[in-house]
């Protein structure tokens, strides 16, 4: 399976002893996204689902924010894949850099960018009436990890799915980062023509950062749940773009950072 | 607390009940590292400890290599350190960009920085006969856990712990960002001139990822064991540099990825 690589390991056992096992980890390699022959980023990825991907990072980082800006992304070729814009969009690469870092466990990029996120994504819609039912929400957990292959086998993979309001996946990806998983799952709604998704919810398998909070914001998604902790920038982010933040979806229970009002609870 | 932020939240308890109640989050605001007062990167941090964190960052990104090279790394004002190098340390603020990157979950870039690494890390020593008894290896993740006091309240926060061969912490340091609680135990190493730490073994709370390995060797630790799954270039580069990996620290089993030698077994 694309994403997997095996190799031996010694592993302790619950006994004690000791034995010589083949194992399988989660393959983590560079992919280079560039757009119109200009290198913009290289992220560490799990291969598979690439063009998502970087459909999911140009329209994250508002490079481009409908489906016709977006020409072309080409197969995925010696870990890189070319973007193509539609004309009329302005790109700058130059003006990528300055968001460049390195050492960010979360991608994004200090206060000009918190600035520039807020400027390019208008907040979501919270009279839009959107309510999600607590029944569902609870069931999701578990939905999003009977779709995790990969996840349950190396323990080593984050999954992001999108879930309707019945509970159904739309689209579950995984990867080595959390922040590839969710760019996989927005891009291919990107691609298929389904922004803003304004009555769905991401779920993610591990934390909340900031950065997730954008992505799903820059795909029109109001509802965001997360098994783990958001940070408090997320929570912050969340309240002021109209977002629904929830957090250690752990059933039977879960936290509400902001905008409780979009679930509809039954007791 | 510095790192913790309060806020109220609505909260399902375990009897499907609910309540508002006070929660804690870890903070998450960016912190932007100059040299020589040219900006070289932004990372999303939990704040405090800063001053480790730029100076494991500069050694991490093998701008600097020995003690000497940093004359000064200032006080944090304005989520804000300004790092000073000996005069006789090259440094190309041109050259870093080229590993900026955005989107990355690892926060290291491409095939460029990879060769990058074995260029600037020589692999540990694998013949130093340093060996970790496996009873004080299963001993680990709870000492790192004891340690951490945030993590615990919030479940937000990852740690880095480095422990010597009897099981003592010498540093542990906790952050949002995997990657930064690595840089700010490795950076209160450094600064205090303890490197290389080739008998010490870092435990990081979550998953090992390329990049965490390399910050290993950039520090001359030869034993990494984290309490999650590693990738495949986190073994590939392990196995490579001569370093221990372990991973799924998780007694009483655990699995070993590389240079198994390293450990003595008692049974």
């Amino acid at each position: 399976m694309q994403g997997i690589g095996a190799g031996s390991i010694l592993r302790r056992k619950e006994n004690g002893e000791h034995e010589c096992v083949t194992d399988e980890v989660a393959i983590e390699e560079p992919l280079e996204i560039r757009i119109a022959g200009d290198p913009v980023a290289t992220t560490m990825r799990t291969p598979g689902n690439d063009q998502e991907l970087a459909a999911g990072f140009v329209l994250s980082e508002a490079i481009v924010r409908r489906r016709r800006d977006l020409t072309a992304v080409s197969a995925p070729a010696d870990n890189r894949v070319d973007v193509e814009l539609a004309s009329a969009v302005k790109f700058n690469p130059g003006t990528m850099q300055r968001f460049g870092t390195i050492s960010s466990s979360c991608g994004l990029c200090g206060k000009t960018s918190i600035e520039f996120i807020r400027q390019q994504f208008p907040p979501v819609d919270s009279a839009n009436g959107t309510q999600f039912a607590e029944s569902i929400l609870l069931q999701l957990p578990e939905r999003l990890r009977q779709a995790q292959g990969n996840f349950a086998r190396t323990g080593g993979l984050h999954a992001a799915g999108i879930f309707d309001l019945a509970g159904n996946a739309l689209i579950v990806r995984e990867d080595v980062g959390r922040h590839n998983a969710v760019d996989k799952a927005i891009g291919r709604a990107f691609l298929d023509g389904l922004l803003p998704l304004s009555r769905h919810v991401l779920v993610v398998s591990g934390r909340s950062s900031l950065e997730i909070v954008q992505k799903a914001l820059a795909a029109g998604i109001s509802i965001l749940a997360a098994v783990s902790a958001p940070s408090s920038l997320a929570v912050n982010f969340a309240r002021e773009s109209g977002q629904t933040l929830i957090g250690f979806l752990r059933p039977p229970t879960f936290n509400v950072y902001s905008h409780v009002e979009r679930i509809a609870f039954e007791n």
